[in-house]
């Protein structure tokens, strides 16, 4: 059983790892991918680099520094965090890891599909996770959106409710066959008055009762979905001690919202992982 | 006259200084030493640097981050804030600046212990935070010194990493019991050539591999107190804008207590630099 999980392998994420494991606990990082700073040419306003650091460098240095002081780091994609059972099951396409506290650190992205429609029928027939919503769409036509191991996750849940799916994949690449319907051209606009009736591409026009989406990365606000945790403005909503509502299960960084800067981000890193520490320590207590 | 004279040239102050420039402030930065900082010997817990990085080496690299970023730092030790006038007069031996805002960044003297063998092995074995330098010393024996609420903060995270523990009270009362041996002499003499290796008090001697020092938290804002800022426990109190209660005189960083910790005191310096913005934009709205 692992401490602690964490998701996300940021400013946030690596920060909270490298205070856990110097507290003396049992830390696993897992992500994918690197999140708004990969994007980030050059970063002048963190502390300590003299002129400044490229933000994939400065990613990697991350990285390196974790596994430089025996923190596991994988490059694995989190599909799902289960916390119905006595600890946190999380799930990646090879791998299921059990946990007794997760820190959710993926950063704010989340794929929106922002064309005409999304706004107006978001939970009116466009839906962002399958374990939530799927069951009022039962032997309904439904499209999922996505191409990677996310969208595959979902596909294996939808497959349980209906047979009439189209995947939808927004000009990527699927990165493993699917048995249903292809359509690769973009969504250009979500189609319906009171709900959603259907979907136009750039090059054709389709009828569905549903769309879910699960593109690229799940985010804080997918995760938050599948477990129960309180979204505020697709910001997780933590108390004092970076908890969220859910027990166990902790948040830091751009997920929670606030100042999106590196600065606060390693600063949300620390101060989660002095919480995390106090509860595993309350935990061992408990137990003896 | 400058918008904002950062007293202080650590984690907190280039920050602030490195945010306020690039709110297009006119801003400087004035210290003569380097802190808490420069004694670490090697840090590895802020976020960035895949092997760590020296303490001496990171403050350098702020300055030189600062200066890059056309910020003046000057070499000189502040040694009177007016706040008499109608702006505030900092003071160094040779010099006077005239400022509208102040913010002292100036971090935090802690309790030297000054007997033979203190200044040659501090960082060699003897230690101001089991957080941070911790973990080299896992199931080793470890000596704390102190007697208060600090002190019993350090032993909790202590006992995370080794269970033979002694407390050494430097002949003050234990405000609260502890479960483990209590030396309440002093201690005369820190033994060891190339690094720690015990220590001597006035009525025997003692083997350890660390000793962390934990006893009071003297402040190093004393001219704070000459303008008549408010400290609690040494700190400097501040307000949830980062400002004291002189208007316009605010503090960030180890000067405001919390958690000693360079990404908090460089968290402190990019939120005080964000108060102090808006600040000094009401001041321009009201003298129009």
């Amino acid at each position: 059983m692992i401490d602690t999980i964490i998701i996300g392998k940021g400013a946030a994420g690596i920060t909270a790892a490298i205070y856990l494991k110097r507290y003396n606990k049992n830390v696993l990082v897992i992500g994918k991918d690197f999140g708004a700073l990969e994007k980030t040419v050059k970063i002048e306003n963190y502390y300590g680099f003299p002129t400044g650091i490229d933000g994939k460098e400065l990613i990697q240095n991350g990285i390196t520094q974790a596994k430089h002081l025996g923190i596991d780091v994988y490059d694995e994609e989190v599909v799902q965090i289960d916390n119905t059972l006595e600890y946190f099951l999380v799930t990646t396409p090879n791998h299921e890891y059990k946990a007794k506290t997760v820190l959710i650190a993926t950063g704010k992205k989340r794929s929106p599909i922002n064309v005409k429609g999304f706004k107006h029928l978001q939970g009116k027939g466009i839906s962002f996770c399958v374990t939530c919503d799927g069951f009022f769409f039962r032997n309904k036509r439904l499209a999922l959106v996505g191409y990677n191991d996310f969208m595959l996750h979902e596909l294996s849940d939808m497959e349980l409710l209906t047979k009439d799916i189209t995947v939808f994949t927004e000009g990527n690449e699927l990165t493993a066959p699917v048995k249903h319907k292809v359509v690769t051209d973009k969504i250009i606009e979500f189609v319906g008055d009171d709900v959603l009736t259907g979907v136009k591409t750039e090059n054709g026009s389709y009828d569905f009762d549903g769309v879910f989406i699960a593109l690229g990365t799940p985010s804080a606000a997918d995760f938050a979905l599948r477990v129960g945790a309180i979204l505020d403005n697709n910001n997780l909503v933590v108390n004092a001690s970076y908890q969220t509502n859910i027990e166990g299960l902790y948040a830091a960084g751009d997920a929670i919202g606030g100042t999106l800067q590196l600065t606060k981000a390693s600063y949300d890193g620390m101060m989660a992982a002095m919480h995390i520490k106090n509860k595993l320590n309350d935990l061992k207590r408990l137990s003896k």
